[in-house]
């Protein structure tokens, strides 16, 4: 029994990393996809029938990196900073990180959900079906569940589908300074196995830098996730070569994210392991970095280019999937394909999900997104404009102002 | 008589540059700004009382600089220049501004309308209230006329007041190959009466470069413009220096649009006429360029920097203007009261608007735009975000779902 008929489309099927059909429709069944194919070859006897007057329909889009749920936001630096006041005068104002640690410590779980939902809302009227969301500004056990916790509730609350990650590892909270292997016991002895036991954490995450953790602590927190059976990630490679990629693929990982200066040997331990490149144009936008991730040899070595807001306070205030997709092209010369499969096909294996989402095939979930649009490079073109006509969940189509 | 009074407030008046107002209140009588002040001293007996719990209130925003009547897109070009085709091929296969003349020729009155809307329908959902449109894609009398009537009757079905401007030495029509100064006599003896007889051009533009007209060229467009008594404003040093600035300042025109390349002797003879700077983020940022309009001498020298999207499909398919006003701060270090004022009592100055709007004061026209945030900065610091409540056109206040 066919639940929906979505006719009159055109697919963007995203299988193998693009593929189009015209003239198509898409049938669903059960919340998955039944059928896909010509529009004259369609299954009749669908409870609803919906003509979609030549409208692009593309998988449902991921953002597959995000830390969407914080409390307050820092514009006050970025005017102190554009007005002449240095990082170092900020830091002893105690701004940066620990600002945001302090308001999200200090919110209530419901006051942090208030201030969450906005930024959501903003992704999902863009075509987002399915979100990743980290901790990582509690920094202490109680806060690190609440911040998990509202990320579950947000999928509750909203049509979207949420992965959780704890990352703990962010950043060396004050109760640890100078202690930053004490703060990995406690990270890889208490605050994991507790969020694990609650059923709070999909993936394991850390942020492997000079101003982060070292290689060989991210290597005892990624240990403390596999004893769990927690699939881990990385922020590999941002600001320097620390050997990240070749640890996150040595633990099998997910993905490793960032990347602009991983190496040739990094790439290479990424295509052998499966592990995706994760790229965030929005850091790198709003940071003015001038080392790009190298797209052309992930791309020569074959290793899959997923594309996320890393949305977060200090430096990527960016709740825009398709200001993504154009970031990722003109300042890195993807192409609009890439772009589109970086927040489908490519985003899904980022989070483990490629058997379930990421492109139009039957057994898929059938979360879509519907576009007003001539081509689907369209998507990564226009700056600022959102041709988004509705989402659909689940088989379930929603038009983009009921999700706000 | 107070028609309504808007209440619990902050306003950033922009009076001066910037200016702020806490636990304030503004009255607007005939649409117009009867009061403003402290929220205690208020004045009785409005007819409506808008309680805006604690929003801050600015001016209307204004996009002073777009091409955002036109036809088609060029998301094809886009497309094939990042899979690696030359700039050579796009125009040997007609691509550039010549396929977007031919579609906007092509294109009726009703077309071209039905596809401009939804790009201004963007903007105006972002707090715009006044906007500048140019002609330019029609490059002989008819369509030229047909795009600024389009302009016209965007500025009666939308809550947006349209300044229209005349850019027919935008580029050389195929009809000229070779004859341009053909074609600047055509405009001058033709285009330009005829448009000004009809009432359809508010204002006269060119594009003064090595790929546009000459400097002498320019000259003669606006002798025919001050000969009709209209105001004028010039595409000026955006790839290289031609003299443009120095030229319109020397016609007191309204702005100098781009800047990029504009010399230390330009920005004097702008400073001394009054003109205004227009900078625009969306072209530096999508074409990539690496020179800087130079912002500190600008502003040194007291030219007011006005910000605008440059909407056109070739080089910034831009249709937000807090986008813009980020890329502003992001890529040039601007500061957010700067982008604040680029968009406000600058852009005002930038369309000969500044007595009717761009600040808070009484007796300006009451064009407001009321947002959800913590700070003015907010607005230029968030990256895809869209924090407008609602719209105030000469006092009648609209959600922005009413806009689309
Ligand atoms: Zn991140
Ligand atoms: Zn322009």
């Amino acid at each position: 029994m066919i639940d929906a008929l979505f006719t009159n489309l055109r697919l963007a099927t995203m299988v193998d990393g693009y593929g189009e059909l015209v003239d198509a429709a898409i049938a669903v069944a059960d919340g998955r996809i039944a059928w896909l194919g010509a529009r004259a070859d369609a299954p009749t006897g669908a409870r609803t029938v919906h003509d979609c007057g030549g409208a692009w329909l593309t998988p449902g889009l991921i953002d597959c990196h995000t830390h969407i749920v914080h409390a307050g936001n820092r514009s006050d630096e970025f005017e102190a900073r554009l007005q002449g006041t240095t990082y170092e005068d900020i830091a002893r104002r105690g701004g940066g990180i620990m600002s945001t640690v302090r308001a999200t410590r200090a919110a209530s779980e419901g006051e942090l959900l208030r201030q969450s939902l906005p930024r959501v809302r903003r992704l999902l009227a863009e075509g987002v079906t399915t979100l990743e969301i980290k901790s990582g500004y509690g920094l202490e056990a109680a806060t690190e569940a609440k911040m998990l916790r509202v990320a579950r509730r947000i999928g509750e609350e909203l049509p979207v589908r949420v992965k959780t990650t704890f990352l703990g590892a962010h950043a060396l909270p004050p109760e640890f300074a100078g202690r930053a292997d004490d703060y990995i016991d406690e990270i890889c002895e208490r605050m994991l196995p507790q969020l694990a036991r609650e059923g709070l954490a999909d993936a394991v995450d850390a942020f492997c830098e000079r101003i982060g953790f070292t290689n060989a602590q991210t290597e005892r927190v990624f240990a403390a996730a596999r004893s769990l059976g927690l699939p881990v990630k990385l922020h590999a490679e941002q600001l320097s070569d620390q050997g990240g990629a070749e640890l996150v693929a040595r633990f099998g990982g997910l993905s490793a994210d960032h990347l602009e200066h991983v190496t040739p040997q990094g790439i290479a331990a990424m295509a052998a392991s499966g592990t995706a490149a994760v790229l965030l144009p929005g850091a790198y936008y709003f940071l003015r970095e001038s080392v790009a991730p190298p797209v052309a040899a992930l791309r020569e070595a074959g290793v899959p280019m997923a594309l996320a807001t890393d949305c977060n306070p200090g430096t990527s205030p960016l709740t825009s999937i398709l200001m993504t997709m154009n970031m990722a092209c003109t300042l890195w010369r993807m192409t609009p394909q890439e772009a589109l499969a970086g927040c489908t096909v490519n985003a899904a294996r980022a989070l483990g999900l490629q058997a379930e989402l990421g492109t139009l095939e039957v057994g898929k979930r059938a979360d879509f997104a519907l576009w007003d649009i001539e081509r689907p490079a369209d998507l990564a073109y226009a700056i600022g404009f959102n041709p988004c006509r509705a989402v659909v969940n689940a088989g379930i189509l929603r038009a983009p102002a009921a999700l706000s």
